[in-house]
């Protein structure tokens, strides 16, 4: 039998022998952000193990609550801030230069083919869009992580997911990976990587692949993980171009971390996207997942586009290229969060923010907390949220709050139309 | 002996006759947001009174914490939103049409000359830039003042402030303001209206005045006032050109409200600004006022741009003015806050937000919560912040933190330096 991506990149970055089924691996990258990092800081402080195993292999940013929201939020940002300086972690992101982590890390090539990659966030699996092994992780792992630069993991079975058929017009990643997860259930990976593949990803950019390995955790994915293709060499392109004479030379090498043809997978799912129509989620799981058509009309008190999962320039386009000209329902407000300081900039500069502003929405700096109920978009007591989020569990964006999560463009037209609505995009 | 523009006010504003010092009148206008507006609903509602006395007089804004940080946020918000909603105010500014009260409603055309306003607000009192009587009250007044559309308020007792002299180059009415407020104290004006005349009121646009004001209560004034001219009438033409044939017309109207020559004020005080330099505060009270140049080096954790006292279009000019072709200090996190959707508009159409965006700011939706240590940017202990809000009591912005309180221009030269510095706009 061959191997998979996982099994590959866990081959390359094994250190010792495994202990039954666990192995160490060498890590690549350590990702940190101002709400998981503190503590470990903290506790690594008071066993007197204030030390980082690689101050360039530490990528720090403030992404949840930006700017402070509170005293205590103040505080995290102040934590990390000044281990970043104590360290000399060049790469931090302070406020002005920050972004969500699952989107500035990536633009700033700081993910690769074959890396590992743990970070104390459970949408750390968006980075194995690019053939990377990446996987949030708890406090302690994260405290060996930082210290030891190591993380010990279970094998990676790997539960590969080929993405057949070709996707409708206005139907876009966010709709297959919530069909993906609708079908498999919210434990339908659980301890696996899904390795997504197939002529569908083939013809993926970066930011979808990205949205699609995002969601893996909601089906109980460790990581999602696409394979390194000629898109993923020219996206990181600016990056490696010292490394590498050419792209096509890059592409040889990251060939390395290509699935085997007879690797050896747990499981193997045909997912033919051909008729598949825009999705959104209903009730508390992110597996309750239900074609637009069938949810029209259900009101909604706030429209969020932004997250980790949908907040990048293709997908600010994509809802601007809806709201453009219109103005959102009086019966709702509705809040867009470029995800990066870069993706803002581009945004200005293609005139998107300008749409989003006259068409009514409020533009906030580049920012992710009101996902999980944390900052700039908390939902109150019975409202309803159509989100471009990741997760709908009950409360996530606020205490006795409702999401229902969608694609940019759905949660465009339904900012539009004040209920669930079909983005004119779509056809079908 | 003749009257004062705030006796002219209450003369035309009278309910009844005086108890003793004390004068019932009628309100033109009650402002409320989301933070001290939802007790007084809640209030009304359990004593079985939810009614208001006029829905088209009543204003209402989120701006405080928006978007909502939190359940309790969401929750205000929710109060105050179903609360119009059931009374048809029309005037409701939710999400992403909302900006800082104090600059946003003025720029509706909410405030006139002549006009009494209230508002749960202590910075109420920048109206009086249009030759309004504007107050700060509390909750039981705004009760009484949504219910019947009065309020009681004693004699208004007036300190006028001449302002003669020229403004040098690079020096603005927060360092005039500042300047003031270090001459007569936090007590100066307790009780008082400080009524602003003299000929550099006169030069100022509605802008500066409206920071001149916005300060009055640093004093202790109730409110601060300027004479209406054809400045304030040229501001509100578009809203008044239904109402006057000409702008002439309109400036021999509020005329009625210009003081007497001869008018009866408590003091009366001659300021001038020929030699003044721009101004910072030092310590936790806002007469601790010193030259900026005598506090050049302070370091600095943060920078903040926005408020109700400087967060309008001039504003970002000036500080866009400095900062164009700069980079924000690496030692310092800068954030700015467009006061309203307006303003970020126009600072969009202006090229402004790019300049802030490339010299490492972070550019937040209009809101006004970092202030008051309420959200987008509140300090951790220890940490210091040069604003241009109007408060720098202890822990204003944050428990354990430190506020210098500038003008844009100094505050934008201090973000570049990473330690409080004059702007190159100043010569002196």
């Amino acid at each position: 039998m061959g191997f998979t991506i996982a099994q590959k990149i866990f081959d390359d970055h094994r250190i010792g022998t495994p202990d039954a089924d666990v192995h160490v691996l060498r890590l690549d990258a350590v990702f940190c952000h101002e709400i998981t990092t503190p503590p470990a800081i903290v506790d690594l402080q008071q066993r007197g193990k204030d030390r980082v195993f690689d101050p360039a292999r530490i990528k720090v940013v403030i992404d949840h609550v930006s700017p402070a929201k509170d005293s205590k939020t103040a505080m995290q940002g102040k934590i990390l801030r000044t281990w970043a300086r104590r360290h000399e972690i060049k790469d931090f992101f302070d406020i002005g230069a920050n972004g969500v982590c699952h989107a500035l890390f990536p633009e700033k090539g700081f993910v690769r083919p074959g890396y590992t990659v743990i970070m104390g966030d459970s949408h750390t699996c968006t980075h194995g869009a690019f053939g990377a092994f990446a996987a949030g992780v708890g406090t302690t792992d994260l405290e060996v992580g930082i210290l030891k630069g190591c993380c010990a993991f279970k094998s990676p079975a790997t539960l590969r997911v080929n993405l057949t058929g070709t996707l409708p017009r206005g139907v876009f990643a966010k709709d297959v990976i919530l069909s993906v997860i609708g079908r498999i259930g919210v434990n339908g990976a659980t301890n696996k990587v899904i390795e997504f593949g197939g002529p569908v990803v083939a013809a993926m950019d970066m930011e979808s692949r990205m949205t699609l390995c995002n969601m893996a955790i909601e089906a109980g994915g460790t990581c999602g993980i696409c394979e390194p293709d000629r898109v993923t060499v020219d996206y990181l392109w600016p990056f490696i171009r010292d490394e590498y004479d050419t792209p096509e030379a890059a592409l040889a090498d990251y060939g390395r971390y290509l699935p085997d043809e007879d690797a050896d997978y747990d499981q193997v799912i045909e997912h033919d996207v051909s008729d598949l129509s825009p999705m959104t989620t209903f009730d508390y799981r992110p597996d309750n997942v239900k074609p637009v058509s069938a949810m029209r009309g259900t009101p909604v008190d706030q429209v969020y586009i932004g997250s980790c999962t949908n907040g990048r320039i293709s997908d600010l386009r994509i809802a601007a290229s809806v709201l453009k000209g219109k103005r959102v329902s009086d019966s709702l407000r509705a809040i867009v969060s470029p995800a990066t300081p870069t993706v803002y900039n581009q945004a200005l500069e293609e005139g998107l923010i300008k749409i989003f502003m006259e068409a009514g929405f409020c533009v906030t700096n580049p920012t992710c907390g009101a996902c999980l109920g944390m900052s700039n978009g908390v939902l109150a007591e019975g409202e309803v949220c159509a989100a471009t989020t990741n997760r709908n569990f009950n409360g996530r964006m606020g205490k006795g709050g409702m999401v229902h999560l969608m694609s940019p463009a759905t949660a465009a037209a339904t900012a539009i139309a004040g209920t669930i609505e079909n983005s004119p995009l779509f056809e079908g």
